[in-house]
C-alpha cells in the first residue's frame, strides 16, 4: 500500500512571500509549483524546484488561469484551446527549470478554477491531458478522484493519479460536496485522518448520505500555508504509517 | 558558404496583431518566437511554431524583458540572477510548444533591450549563455557578431552564431555605431545589398572610418512589418544566392 | 430630436496599435476610451483624450476587466464589489487625464464581458452604478437599452443613456438578440440605416418576432477599425441628418 | 514646531499580504498608498483609503513603475513623458478611491526606483512635478530633502514637503548616503532618534563627514513592516513630542 501527500508551493511573487515551503517539502513527496500564471515567478520557481530536488520531492507543474490578482481562483470563460495553450505553455516553463536544476518532471496538477472547472467539464479535462501528453505523455496528471480530469487522462492514455481530501466530503456518486453545502468541510482530525487511512487501505469512504463508496487514493493533498497545517500532515503521515501504508512520490507507483 | 536569415516573429498579442508572419516565413530560415513577455502570448506561440515548422524554418526561443508595454525595448536593471531565471523560463515555454509541434528547438536570440544589454555587459551575457546551457546545451545562442555574447557562449562551451545588420554601419572595433549617431543606418539598399553580400562572402565589412574589419555573418537579421521590408529579403536573397551563397537555417552549419 | 454617436477608441497598447481613432474621432461625439486593463495604457489614454479633446468630443472612460490579452471579453466571476473597484479605479485613471487635458469626464459605458454581464445581472449592474456614482455623480452611464444597467442606473440616482445597435436585432422584451442566434446580426445596411433612424425618431424598432417594441435611442454604437466602418458611421449621420435629427453628444441632452 | 509622519501602504496585491497597515495607521499622519502599479490592487486601494479616513491620517497616492514583480524598485529606462503619464493616471486612480470615500488626496510620494532616479534627475523630477500638477495643482509633493524633486516642485509651483530619514546618513551637500556604502545606515536607535528631533527642531543634521548641514524635516518616512518598526514609530513620536514637536498631517502645514 503507497500513497504520495501532495502541496501547492512556489506560490510567492516577487516581494510577496507565501506558504511555508521550506517546512512543508519535509513533509510531502510531491510538489505542485506554480507556473507563474496564477503565482509564482521565474526566481521562485528557480528557488522552488532546487529545494525540492534537495528534499527528493516529486516536482510537479501546477498551472493555472492567467489571473495573478485573483491567484487563479476566479472562473474565466476560457475555450479549450486557450486553455491547452495556457498548460503547454506553464509545463514548459516548469520543465525548463526541472531540467536547469538536473530534474525531471514527474507530474501536471491543474490550480484553482482551471482545477475545480475541469473536474466537471470533459472538454476543458480533455484540453488538459492533451497540453499535458502533447509537451511530454511521460507526465503523470495529478486529478481529482472521479472526475472528468481522470476520465480524460485515461482517453488520451495518460497516467492519472487520484487526488482526495482529508477536509471534504464526497457525494454518493464520488463527486466533492461543494463548498458552502453544509457538511462539506471535516473540521475535527479525529474524523479527517481516519478517513483518508481507509480512503488509502481500503478504497472506500462513507459518503455524505451515509452510504459507502469506493474511491482510488493515490495523492493526498495537504497544505503548508501554517505551522498548524504543517502539524497535520504528520499526523496524517504517522496515522498512515502505522497502518502500514508507505508514503512515496507519484512516479513510485502510477 | 552558407549563411542563414532570421527574422523576428509571434510579436502578436491577444487582440493585438503585429507583423506579416505568414509572408516573412516564407523569405527566411530561422525564426526568433517572442515568448509571451515582452510580446506573444500561448495562442500566439502555438500558431507560429506550426507555421514555421510548416515552412521548415528553424525555430527559435525570443525571450524579452518582462515589460510588454515597452516591447521589451526598456533598459530595466536587473541582476544577472533575475536575467538567467527569465531566460530559462522563456525557452521553457517556447520549447514546449516546439515539442507539441514534433520539432526541435534550434536557437535563442535574446530580445531588445536583453540584447543590447547584454551585447555590451558580460555578466548579463554570461548569465543568458548560462541559462540557455542549463535548459539545453543542444541549442546556438544567435548573437550580435563581436560582443559580449558571442564570447560568453564560447565560455561556456555553447554554439554561438553571429548576428550580422543590413542596415546599420559597424565601428571599428566591429561593435555597431549607436542609433543616433550620424552614419549609424544604411539607407540605401544599393549599398546595403553589396555590403551584406561582402560581408558573407568575404568576411569582411568597411567600417565607419573607412578601414576594413573581419566579421563573421553567419545570420543576417530582417524584418517581416510590412510588404516593403519582406521585398528587401527577397532582394537580399537574390543577391546572396546570384553570389555563390546558400541560404539555410543555423542548425545545418553551426 | 437629438441623438448621440459613441464609439470605443484608445485600445492601443504599448507598440500595438488598434483602431482609426483619429479618422473615427471625426465622425463621432462621444468617445469610449479604454483604461488600462482590458487595452490601453497612460500614453494612450493622454493622447487619446487630447485628440477627443481637440475634435469636441464628449470624453469617456470604457472600464473593462482586467484580462488584457483577452482584451476584456472573457466572462470572468467576479464579485460586484470586485466589479465596483475595478470601475472606480479606470474612472479615476481616465479623469486625471480628462483633467489634465483641462476636460470634464462626460460619461461611463463599461466594455465587453463587464458590458455584457452587467446588461443582464442587476446585482454586478448596480455595483457598476454605484462605483460610477461614488467618483462623480454627474457623470452619465452609458448602457445597453432596456438592460438592468438602465435600471440599476436609475435606483442610484444616476443619469443614463441608452444605446442601441445599427447591425443587431432585438427580442420582443427589448433584449437584443443573442450572438450566433439565427438573425440576430443586420447584415444589409440599407436594413440597418433605416432602423436606426426609426429608432431615433419614433423610439421604435421592430422585433425579431415582427412585433413593434419602443426603444430608446440616446446613443448609437459604431465602430472605427477600418475605412469601410467609418464611411457607414456617415451614412448613418447623412441619413439622421436628412430624417431631422441632430448629433450632438450625451452632456447636451441626457 | 511640527511634523509628519508618512509610511507606505497599501502594498498588498490579490492573495498577497504585506505590512501592517492597519497597526501603522495608529501612529503616522501621512499614508503613502500603492496605485496598482508597482503593488496595490483596487481592492487593496479602497481597504487602505477606508481606514486611513477612519484614521484621520492624510491620504497620498504612491506612484510607482509597472513593475509588480520588481515592487517597482527596479530601474526602467522611462522617458519623462511616459513617468509623466505613469503619475497622472496612478494619480487619478487614487484620488478617485479618495473621493468614493468622501476625502481629499493631500500629497503624492513617488515610489521606490521612481523616487531615488527623480531625486537626481531633474528631467524625471519635473516631470513628475507637472504630472502632479495637472492633476490637481492643491497636491503636496512629499519629495526627498534637498533633491530634484524638491526643485522642479517649486520651479511648477507645486507646494513641496521635504522628507528625512531616521535611518539613513547625509553627505555634506545634503544628499543621502548611497545605500551600500560604509556609514549609510544608522542601525543603533540611540543615535537614530536624536537625529531626527535636531533635524526638526533646529533643521541640522551632521553629515557623514562631521559637518553640520541645514536640512528641512516637513516628514519623516517609517515603516509599518513588522511589530518592531511599529515599536520604533512609537518611540520617534514620544521623543519629538517631548521636545515640544506636533506630529501632524502636511496639509495642516505645507
Amino acid at each position: 500500500m503507497r500513497v504520495d501527500l501532495n502541496s501547492d508551493l512556489g506560490e510567492s511573487f516577487g516581494a510577496y512571500t507565501l506558504g511555508m515551503d521550506e517546512a512543508v517539502l519535509g513533509v510531502i513527496t510531491s510538489a505542485n509549483i506554480a507556473c507563474g500564471m496564477h503565482a509564482g515567478d521565474p526566481q521562485v520557481i528557480a528557488a522552488t524546484v532546487k529545494m525540492a530536488a534537495q528534499k527528493g520531492v516529486g516536482i510537479g507543474a501546477h498551472p493555472g488561469y492567467p489571473d495573478l490578482q485573483g491567484f487563479g481562483r476566479r472562473n474565466m470563460a476560457l475555450s479549450p484551446a486557450e486553455v491547452k495553450d495556457y498548460v503547454i505553455y506553464q509545463i514548459g516553463a516548469l520543465e525548463a527549470f526541472a531540467r536547469a536544476a538536473g530534474q525531471k518532471l514527474q507530474h501536471v496538477k491543474p490550480h484553482g478554477a482551471m482545477y475545480n472547472m475541469a473536474a466537471k467539464d470533459y472538454g476543458l479535462a480533455l484540453a488538459i491531458a492533451e497540453g499535458v501528453k502533447s509537451v511530454n505523455p511521460e507526465l503523470i496528471l495529478l486529478a481529482l478522484a472521479n472526475s472528468e480530469m481522470v476520465k480524460a487522462a485515461r482517453d488520451v492514455g495518460l497516467r492519472v493519479a487520484q487526488e482526495v481530501f482529508a477536509d471534504r466530503t464526497y457525494n454518493a456518486d464520488g463527486t466533492l460536496v461543494a463548498r458552502g453545502t453544509p457538511g462539506a468541510m471535516i473540521h475535527d482530525k479525529r474524523v479527517a485522518i481516519p478517513r483518508v487511512v481507509r480512503m488509502v487501505t481500503e478504497g472506500k469512504v462513507t459518503a455524505i448520505n451515509g452510504e459507502d463508496i469506493a474511491i482510488s487514493a493515490d495523492s493526498i493533498c495537504v497544505h503548508g500555508d501554517n505551522p498548524e497545517a504543517i502539524h497535520f500532515v504528520r499526523e496524517i503521515r504517522d496515522a498512515l504509517q502505522a497502518a502500514g501504508v508507505s508514503i512515496e512520490p507519484l512516479q513510485n507507483f502510477i
